[in-house]
Formats: C-alpha cells, structure tokens, sequence
C-alpha cells in the first residue's frame, strides 16, 4: 500500500470514529448523563480530531510557513537581559538569606485541583495543560498556592519554615508588556510559616520588601497596608450583604485607578448594593494615612464594637510598633481602599507601588487624588477583555497573610494549624526600570556594570594560522580556571581577530607568532583602552609562566 | 433568584448548549468538513462540558478530598535539594562562562508547530496545553529547538552566538524517578551557532561537557561518538531503502541496552528488513574503538567509495586530532552502534554515559558486552508504553551537530546557513549521584559543604523578651549586610533559643539581657561545638561596635 493511500484509510477511518464518538454523546447529553461521564468521551472526541487535523496537514520539510514568534504575552531573554536578570536575582536572593530564608522549588505544573477555588474571579486566567490521558493539571499561577501545598504535604518538616522562591507564573492574562505585564513572568516571593506572636513574621516581611527594593536602587516606593478583618467589618457595619462581601471587595480595589463616584456606579448598578450602603462604605474606604487614621479608626464607635475590627485594629496598632523599629513607617500609607483580588488573605495585605504610578501628591498623609480612570479596552483574538486592576499595573509587589491555606490542603480540624504570611516582589517592572537605566547609560557611551559575556583573555594567531597551538594555550588556561576564547577558524585574519578583542572588550590578548612559539613564548597585550595600546606591542611572556602571569595580573 | 435555583438555570443552559453544539458537529462530520473547521467546535464543547462540570461540583471549600501530591513524573525540591541544585548549576555555569558563553532564555512553552516534525518517534511525548482560545501552544521538550527558533528570529545580532541555557525541559514519558528519569526535568545546554572550520566548535563541546563533569566529580565517564554521515553511509551500502532509514537507525540505537539478536530480531521481524541487509549491518554497528577502528573504517574499500562516509571520516579524523590537543582521547569511545533518536542531527553525534551504567568492561577499546536486556514494562494509568532507550537511562550528556534546524526556522535558500553544534547535561542523574554522597556524608555524622540555610547570628533573650530589642539589633545587622534572626516570639525560652542555634548550627549567638542592656552592651557567644562552647559565657561586646566585631570576627 503507498504512503499516500494509507494516509486516506488513516483519514477516512478517523471520521468514522468521529461519527461514532459524536453519536456516543448524543445519547450522553440525551439522558442527562453526570458531567463525569461526558467528559472524557468530550477528551477522546477531541483526540481523534487533533489525529484527523494532524493527518490533514501536508508533512512540508523545511517549510517557511512557520510564524516566527514567542507566544502571546511571552518573550526571550537576551543575553543582556539575562546578566540583568541575574543581577536582580542575586540581589533579592542576598536579601532573601540575609533573613535566613531557605530555598524550595515546585514544579511549573500542579494538579488542577490543587488550584481551584484559590483565585477568585481571577481563576478564568488559568492555563490548563491538554488532557492527554492522566492527570488534569494547569501552569502554576502563584508561588504562593504551591508552597501551601509542600507545607501542608511535609507538616512535620516544614510546618515551621522560612523560605523564598524565585520562578515563573502564568496568567492567561490580556498582556501590556511594554508595562511589564506578561503571561509568563517572574515571581520572587518570601514566606514564613508557622505559629508566632501576632504582626512578628509580618512586620519582618514589609522590612525584607523594604530592604530589597532598596537593594535594587527603586526609589519613592509606597507600602500600602490594610487588614481583611477591618475591611470585613467595614462592610458589615455598613450592611453589605455577606454573600456580596467578596464582590463588593473588588469594587473597593479599583479605588487606585478608578474615582469614587465610578467604583459607586459599579456596586450599585452592577452589583445591586443599596446606594446608601455604597455610601456609608465611602466614607470609610475614600480614607488613607498612618498612625493619624489608626488613631481616628479606634475612636470609632461604630466599629470598635465590632469584634473582627478590634482585632485588626489591635493588629495595626502592633505592626506599627514594630515598623518603627525596623524604621520603615515613613514608606507605610494604610489605605482602606487597598482590598486585593485573592480569596486566601485572612489578615494583613500589602502592595507596593512606585512613584511613577502613584497618584500625583500620594504619600502617607496627602490627600487622596485618584488618577485618571483607564480608557476602555477593545477585546482582541477573540479573548475576554481583563479588567486592569487585577494584575496592579503600578504595583511591584504585594502580599499579606493567609492563614487557612495550608489547612485547606491538609484537610486539618484547625484551619489555621500553620498561618502563613508573605510577600511577591514583581519583578517584571524592576526589569524594566532598570533596563532603561542601562540603555540610557549605553547611549551616553558609558560601560555599565552589568556585562553579557566574562572573557578574560582572547588567544589569537599573528601567522600561520597555529590552530593546535591556540587551541593548546587556551587548554592550558582553562585548565587555570582563566576565561578564555579563540576564532574558530582555521586560519583566522588578524583583523578578524583583533575585531573580537574591541567588540567584546576582553581584557587581555594572549599573541601566538611562530617564531617566538618555536622559541617557547608568546606575547600578552592588556587592552587598557584605544589611546594607550595603540602601539604597544605587548609583553613577551615564556609559555610555562603564562597562566600565573594572567592570574596575577587579573588580580 | 436563590444561589440554588441560579446553579440550577445555568446546568440546564450549558445542557442545551451541549446538545447544540453536538448537532452542529454531527453536520460537519456528515458533510466530512476540514478539521480545521471542526476543531474549533470540538473545543468549544469541551470548554462547555467543563463548565456544566464545575457547576455540578459542590463548592465544599476546605474540603479534604485534594490528592496532595505533585503531577505524575515530576517533585518538589526541598531547601537541602535547593542548596546542591545551585551548587551543581553554579558549578556549570562556571565551566560554561570559562569558554565565552553567555546566556538566554525562552519561554517554557513555544507555539506548537514550533516544536513540531523535530523530534521523530519522541514527538507523542510532547506536552500540549489546551486549548482556550488563541495559539496552541506546548510545553518545550529541548532546549535546542528554542535556540534554533531564537537564532532564526536574530540572525544578524545571533548568527553566531555561544550561549548556555539552563531550564526545565517537559516530556510525558513514563517516568522512573528513582533512575532520575523525570517528567520535568533540567537540561544544561551549551552550543555553538555560527560558521567555523570543521570540527573546532564541535571538538570544544566535548572539552567543554568533560571540564563540566569532571568540576563535578563525576567520575569513570566515557563519551561514546558516532557521526551521522558515516552511519548513513553504513545503512546504504548495507542496502537499507531509503524510507526505512531512520527506523532502523532507531533500533541500532537500542545495542546499548539489548544484545544484538534481539535487534536483529526487531529491524527484520518488525520493521521487515531483509535479514541479509541486517546482517551486514551487523558487521558494522556491534565495532567500537577509537584511532583503531577509525583506521579499519579508513581502509573499508566499500565505505570509502560513498561521498558521506568519505565526509565524515575526515570529520572524525580532525576530531581526533583536537581532542588529543584537549587530552580528552582517553575518555573517547568511536562507537558505531550510537544514532541518537532526533531528526534534526546532522553530523558527529556523542552521548556520555557514566561507569555505573555502563556494561561491564566498557571502555575506549574493550569488547562490547551489552547489559541484560530490560524487564518487558506494564502499561499504567492509561498511557502508553514507552521504550527505556527514548531517553537514555545510562546516560548523563548527549549531543551533536545539527546543521539544518536554524534554516528549518528561518526558510533561509541555504538550509545550512547557521550550522550549529551543542551538548546537554542531563543534571538528573548528577544530582542523584551527588545527592547520594551528601547523605552518605550526613549519616557519617560528618558536614557537608553544601549548607541549606546561610544564618551566621541568631539574636536571642536571655530573659524578659526584649522584643523590640532584638529586632533593633537585627536590623541593625541586616543593614551591615550580616545574615541574622530571632525568635518570633513576645518572651521566647531560653531553651527553644537555643534549640535553633543548635539544629542550625549558626556560628554567633548575640545574647540580650535587661541588665547589660540597660548599659548598652550585649553579650556575643561563637559556637565552636559543644565541648568547648558549654560553659562559655561569651564576650560582652559595646551594641555599638557589635557589627563590626561580628564582621571581623567572621572574616
């Protein structure tokens, strides 16, 4: 049988099957059957139709019909970006042991039940991976979710655990990655677990957070601080319904983008709440400060009498102690409107915002003056339209406590057998903050300390191409732990050569010419810039003696 | 409306949905449409039976019923895990800087038709994610299609590059963790794009794997080479049909691990070869050697007439030459049974296999006396079998030249317009092996130079609590850039202080007691093991000068 006709009976034979499968289903939906049972003939339906599709596609070798591209919302590294990215990593990483944090690592997948029900609305922005027969599971969207599961899979090791992560999270999100807001992006979160004296851990988080952005050089950062338990509250005494609490919640988040009379229309014409409940609630999350407001929230009769808010409020009171400690309450604004997106907080939440994003005049006790509410956005490729808020464009990190989340997987009697709190440094928008220092020091001609390539010394041919010979010395100085490159060629031209030198600017050229290789010795130039090696000839150096000749200059 | 009867209207709606799109498939299966038009559709249901499974889920939060555990094939890795893994990588990236590579990175996921056609039999074992609307995408199986995609998309700024990328890899093989053989899993590639005299980049990639394993202490290695033209040219004058080439190649590719019957066995019985081409063949791939048997093949009158073999012949012997300058022969096994399982080389070909792994009397010129063939495997959870050799238990690093993949991207005239040569570092295997000796160590009671947890000071009280004290002499220290903690309690005891100082085996315990503070002074304890530490009470130290005589004292 020719290839081509076992195609067509492959092809023929998977409609067949198709046919079947459909009337399979039809009968399913017919009688009503358990979405358990539909499921997988929806899977082996759709298998057979990938088989048919794959069938279909002419097998074109070489063809150029290939888009050229990273997927949607996604990007490559280049070399440059990755020293930075190193740098960056290096740096939080320093801060992160600094306060004896330990490292872990989970897999980029996790079962998708290990993720549902954690992220809200949030939770339409989660990538699945194609039912190829097995386990369902879906592209981690936090780093947060999985180390609750570690924790709560190892109680007994690291029910009690200081520890940060720095990898990749994914978010089907609609992407805007000139703000630094991708589908796959970098995550760099610091978390301890385990049972302490109330705000102790917290306290350290927003003090780790401090100290890492000031590690990075990010200037005029604010910490936005409020408690789940006062905001609970709030919503309580103003008569918020309690199954519109979660909701109503997210209208209040949009108050740092969007102006009052804005997020009002939403919670009473979109979500049906009394307008002068939607009223009561304004005069309360309209509100920011720092000890100034505490001071006012504790004088407040209303509230004080509600049990939930005596706690946060009690939990304000220490926090701010502590802070002041740690000397970091001038970069704190406690902000009612601050509510984040997630389901899993149960008490402090955070989000640090930059200067730049911050609106005009913001800082611990101005007054609040919301910035323009964002243009509407038209939906593309056919995707949902995502509200801005739900990433925090202007936001560099954030977090807070969960305390139920570990229980929640280790299905204990006592929630919160080990309460955890932590914070997510973005560092997406670092990236970009700081890349933009490098181009505009790049532009100005200077040399930034952040360089692709490490090369110490370039060996080079003066004659005859000596091949064996530069591939002999550059052994030797590998062998020394000296970084060292030649040309891959044969017999390389001496500009060729002496152009990778300048291009990369390697700090030393090792000369071979076979004269003086004949006589045991080559000649080392240090490139000290233009002016000064012009004619400098270099450094006749016996062979025996060259590496420790470099390693002493290098020194 | 209650939350009951509005769960009850949308099952309904997403039942008659169901129903609908099935009508609507079963039209396009009768008038035999294009897959492509039927895809979309078959989604679309799949994404409605998944939303009428959600709904029919009882929203039982905290719920024990969560499987705790990672996906099949892939793990957690611990804080001591953490620790050799950056050791191990940092080890790498040494030996990989040390030869002028620099770094990038890709997405973990690439468009589909990306990875598509590269990876012959392998390719069932590609991840997909599903499909949600907007490009299909799958999780990357190598590293070295996303580099060949990456070159292609900059030929002018990459053209030429030597870069090292070190990443998560995903392949749904059957996975057989106690072997190393993951799901999930790190590869360490370093390769070289660009075009040079033959066989220079290609001799550096084995320095280049030999320095890294070796930096490793890794020992006992071989690196078995083959080059794809002289096995081409094996298979053509053996009389293999052109069609059957890379399945019998395959095959071949399986005499490390089954005896040469059983292969003979499956090109003629499975594959239908004539057993006299099998037989030749046979002559051929059961030689191993070095300059010995590349001197026979040299002499082969039938070889040397086809212009392949001619090629690759005068590759390996320039190889050799270089790696005798690189004194790297004696690890070298020319062994013609190696074929490798991807499409896309094109020219020498290598794999290492490490001692443990290798058959008895393995070596550069001992007689081949292949392993006992592997236990027959039971299918499990639905999938299929998969055959050992796909991935190469035995083996640690593997590589070659493929000189074709960039053109395949670029649709360049000229297919080998970027030739490129790498080698991947299976770091798997690695870890176990290393992970063995850490604990083999640990049980000795000895310590280890690979420390989870970095604490140099723990910051107790000696009585009182003085909270907010040892958090001012944290700070303190983290400002000088001194790794430190305390316990995160009001009035910890004494005894759990010490217990942390213990188990962590922190060198420097700063000790706060209200007397001596009240004088501004603190007294400093280092932990020299307990014989000598027992009754020492420490130096009292001024709080003023305590980081720098901390930091003195540590360096």
């Amino acid at each position: 049988m020719s290839q081509q006709a076992a195609k067509q009976e492959a092809v023929s034979a998977c409609r067949t099957q198709i046919e079947s499968q459909l009337e399979k289903l039809r009968t399913l939906a017919t009688e009503q059957a358990a979405p358990a049972a539909i499921k997988p003939e929806v899977a082996l339906l759709q298998s057979i139709t990938d088989q048919l599709a794959e069938l279909s596609v002419a097998p074109k070798k070489g063809s150029s019909k290939i888009t050229l591209k990273t997927p949607k919302g996604t990007r490559d590294w280049d070399p440059l970006s990755m020293a930075l990215r190193k740098h960056v990593f290096s740096t939080i990483e320093r801060v992160f042991a600094k306060h004896g944090a330990v490292t872990i690592d989970t897999p980029v997948f996790e079962l998708k039940e290990i993720l549902a029900g954690k992220y809200g609305e949030d939770s339409k922005l989660i990538y699945d991976l194609q039912d190829q027969g097995g386990e369902l599971c879906s592209l981690r969207y936090d780093l947060t979710v999985p180390f609750a599961r570690f924790v709560a899979m190892n109680p007994t090791e690291y029910g009690s655990i200081k520890r940060y992560h720095i990898a990749k999270v994914y978010r089907r999100d609609q992407p805007a990655m000139t703000k630094g807001r991708f589908r796959e992006f970098y995550q760099c979160d610091f978390d301890i677990a385990g049972t302490y004296d109330a705000m102790v851990p917290d306290a350290e988080c927003l003090c780790v957070v401090t100290e890492a952005l000031d590690a990075l050089g990010i200037e005029g950062f604010t910490i936005k601080v409020n408690h789940r338990k006062i905001l609970d509250a709030i919503f309580a005494i103003c008569g918020v319904p309690e199954d519109k609490i979660r909701t109503i919640s997210s209208a209040v988040d949009k108050l740092d983008k969007s102006p009052w009379d804005e997020v009002r229309r939403e919670m009473v014409e979109d979500k049906g709440l009394d307008g002068a409940v939607a009223d009561k609630i304004g005069t309360y999350v309209q509100r920011h400060g720092g000890r100034d407001l505490l001071a006012q929230l504790q004088q407040d009769a209303e509230l004080t009498q509600n049990a939930r808010a005596t706690e946060g409020l009690a939990d304000m009171e220490l926090l701010f102690q502590y802070l002041d400690v740690y000397q970091i309450m001038d970069r704190i604004s406690f902000d009612l409107s601050l509510a984040r997106g997630l389901d899993y907080y149960t008490g402090l939440i955070y989000e640090v915002v930059t200067a730049a994003s911050a609106p005009p005049g913001f800082g611990a006790n101005a007054a609040l003056a919301p910035a323009a509410a964002p243009k509407p956005k038209q939906k593309k490729d056919g995707e949902e339209e995502i509200d801005e808020s739900a990433v925090g464009v202007g936001s560099i990190a954030a977090g807070g406590r969960y305390d139920n989340l570990v229980g929640m997987f280790s299905g204990s009697k006592k929630p919160d057998a080990v309460p955890c709190v932590g914070v997510s440094v973005g560092v997406e928008r670092v990236f970009s903050i700081l890349m933009q220092r490098i181009r505009d020091a790049q532009a100005r001609g200077e040399r930034t300390a952040v360089r692709q390539k490490e090369v110490e010394v370039f060996v080079m041919s003066m004659g005859d191409g000596l091949l064996l010979e530069r591939m002999q010395v550059c052994k030797m100085l590998w062998d020394s732990g000296i970084k060292a490159e030649f040309l891959y060629k044969k017999k390389p031209k001496l500009q060729a050569q002496f152009a990778v030198v300048d291009k990369e600017q390697i700090p030393f050229a090792v000369m071979l010419a076979p004269g003086e290789w004949a006589q045991g010795t080559v000649r080392v130039k240090q490139q000290l810039g233009k002016e000064e090696s012009g004619n400098d000839k270099g450094e006749e150096v016996p062979l025996k003696d060259l590496c420790s000749y470099l390693l002493q200059k290098r020194a």
